[in-house]
């Protein structure tokens, strides 16, 4: 039989897709910077259709790319020419919460906007969001460690799972899904598959660790002077307010953007940096964040303790991505840069982004508490001129940052691992031994070594 | 050059260490169970000095046993015959703590005990604790990925790393050691090496993550009729205690034990179990304690909120081993069954052991908020009679739990591992491409490929 054949045969006709209308919106990111023609989209609907998948393509020799809601901002997820995209959003079930442990078991396939449903059903909370909720899937959001504002107080996704369930590069399910919260029977391979972009195995399902849900909240937006303010900010915040959910830092250009995009007018002093932070407690945590106030010396801030006003200021910072993408494609970089760095890296950064181009337009956000900031370049070039990339990301470096905080490495920065990890060679090899023939999401994150 | 004198070059000739006077610490664990002789026991001084004896001893072929402070309790610190003791107590830095990030980078010899004087300087706690903490060492509760009683709260030892440096079984250094919450360039390789037990690499530092330090605390000791009272006590404590730190089982047996060895009197009526539970806050907790015990119906309890009574109970807790050491050596079973599965399965317990043995003693205790029960047994032949084991463990693998919830596997369980894993081929294919000669703790946690 034909690959086709073998594929149809396994999931049914009907969740093979060869036409080109119905195979297009797997095949480009929508960013629109990254993707190419997919030999062909197919839909399992479990667990055993994937491993089937898998099988079938690794007797055909052919490369698979897994794929999620399609969210990713690295190219990750989309083909690159010629491969099989393997779409989970069938695999969307969404298993009763277990209130006594705060499990609940999803598949890959499911939303994160599923899941925050079913959480507050059960009076708990995800504890990791972010603005592509409605899109973004589970198995994507473990298979890339996602972050978001909220990590600065639930961790990335890895804190979140209690367990998993995936298929190896030669069609093996592997499952952890006894919920048990210590288990030390061996090696956990549930880790090496977080974080790895389905390079090395394929996520099927997810047991997902809930987190109390906080009735209380309030949110601030915060001018500042400079980055130091900022960061005695987010000192006074972490000391004074345990009920810190949310740190984030916009920069004076990200803000202005935000605010035009959604024609609204600054509600603070226009101002170099902000700060946008959020508390959430049992009880109301507005003493907190006047206590954190106060340690700081901040005296003027818009504060929203009200639904309505708190998610208006969330606007304003989840709005930014869409602002920027409103005026043109930027070279994205999510880098990761040590607090008692992000001095040095912030004055530095704008000279290195002009050297590299200089009609380039910066544009700064991202999650201060993590030290995570999204520099976003706009007028450098076509993505495919990496110039302003390549002086950025050498800046990170200098700094003993990281090239990527929460987005991955993808395809987009997979020339540039080997720089940033000494011990490349070592995940080389570990990507050679789980998947010998190179079946998963090729290309992406690890080039191939050249001595084998 | 032999061996031993390139050793004494890499480390002095003052730590190498081959006089069995001086050998026998370190070649016998402290139960007695396990240990053979060692051809040396090497004490490098770093990092760069565990890497240097990592090539000599792969350059001669000989393995590496790492040892911390030898409190392991499955014999995977100890050597089997004939190896190289690798023992990492002199890397016993702790670095000032981090107050901002709560971070503390620690050498892999530095105590739990050492680690507690730290945070406690800096107003944080460690967040992990158990009775061994002033020999156990930070290395090997990473590499055994260690839990104890206040897992429930915290998490095991990997939700506390937040980076490490190791020696691969080539001498490859590998460091993440950055601190940053978010780092998603490539696949994180330290989560390899969590709860690998030496076999995949060695440890030389981890950055710790502090948690806050709760200066409330109350404890009680609760007698219950019956399993199922004691799983609706620790499902009232964590619907109603947020402060919930600790909640422990013990049998009427283990409290009995712990008591006469102390020689001390039953604080609460007698039962067939009881519950210990701690809570901290920044507050009194003990409003939420009263609120889970109305919830649970609980009436009779001895409840200690200052820091002597507290203690007391502690030590009636964490005594049991010490009490079930005193009357012989037991067979030791460190298992963890889905809290669903308790009732059934401590009721099908005692006729599987008496089966297996029949004069055996049955002494269970454990952390019941992780479903780990420590099964002890006490008059069921020499510990190389496995029949009891076997027992246990295969009632332990029907009830969908795992043969080793926080111990490990060492050489203990090594027999059992393929039975409770279904990917064990992929587990030894792991070993085998970190560690192809075989270099690191040979015979613990995996046997040898045979078809290699």
């Amino acid at each position: 039989m034909s690959l086709l054949d073998e594929l149809r045969a396994v999931v049914g006709d009907a969740h093979v897709l060869t036409d080109p209308d119905l195979r297009a919106p797997f095949e480009r990111d929508w960013t629109g910077r990254f993707g190419a023609d997919a030999l062909a989209v197919v839909r399992p609907a479990d667990t055993e259709q994937v491993s089937a998948v898998v099988r079938v393509c690794a007797a055909h020799d052919v490369a698979l790319v897994p794929q999620g809601g399609n969210t990713g901002l690295v190219g990750g997820g989309v083909p690159r020419g010629g491969e099989v995209v393997l779409s989970l959003t069938r695999l969307n079930t969404v298993a009763p919460v277990d209130p006594a442990l705060r499990h609940v078991l999803v598949g890959a396939g499911a939303t994160l906007a599923q899941l925050h449903v079913s959480a507050a059903a059960a009076g708990l909370a995800t504890g990791l969001d972010f603005r592509a909720r409605d899109s973004a899937t589970l198995g994507g959001i473990v298979a890339c460690n996602a972050g978001g504002a909220r990590a600065l107080r639930y961790g990335t996704a890895r804190a979140r799972v209690a367990g998993l369930e995936a298929v190896l590069a030669d069609g093996t399910i592997i499952s952890r899904l006894s919920g048990l919260a210590k288990d030390n029977a061996g090696v956990d391979l549930s880790q090496l598959l977080i974080g790895s972009e389905g390079t090395l195995g394929i996520i099927t399902r997810v047991l997902w660790q809930l987190v109390p849900r906080y009735p209380s909240r309030v949110a601030a937006l915060v001018p500042l002077p400079d980055i130091e303010s900022a960061s005695g900010l987010l000192a006074a915040l972490t000391t004074h307010a345990p009920a810190l959910e949310a740190c984030e830092l916009l920069t004076h250009d990200a803000l202005s953007l935000s605010l035009q995009h959604q024609r609204r007018t600054n509600p603070v002093e226009d101002a170099p940096f902000y700060v946008f932070t959020e508390l959430a407690d049992h009880e109301d945590p507005t003493p907190q964040l006047v206590a954190a106030f106060e340690h700081a010396g901040i005296e003027d801030a818009a504060v929203a303790d009200d639904t309505t006003s708190r998610e208006r200021l969330w606007d304003l910072r989840e709005g930014v991505a869409e602002a920027i993408a409103s005026v043109g494609v930027p070279h994205k970089l999510d880098v990761g840069v040590p607090l008692a760095q992000l001095g040095a890296f912030l004055t530095e950064l704008p000279l290195v982004v002009r050297a590299a181009a200089s009609d380039a337009r910066l544009v700064v956000f991202g999650h201060l508490g993590d030290g995570n900031l999204h520099v976003n370049v706009l007028d450098a070039g076509d993505h495919t001129d990496t110039t302003v990339d390549d002086a950025v990301l050498g800046l990170v470096l200098d700094h003993g940052g990281t090239i990527s905080a929460e987005h991955g490495i993808g395809t987009a920065k997979a020339h540039w691992l080997e720089r940033a990890r000494p011990e490349y060679a070592v995940l080389q090899g570990l990507k050679a031994w789980l998947d010998p023939a190179g079946t998963l999401n090729p290309g992406s994150v690890l080039l191939r070594a050249t001595t084998t």
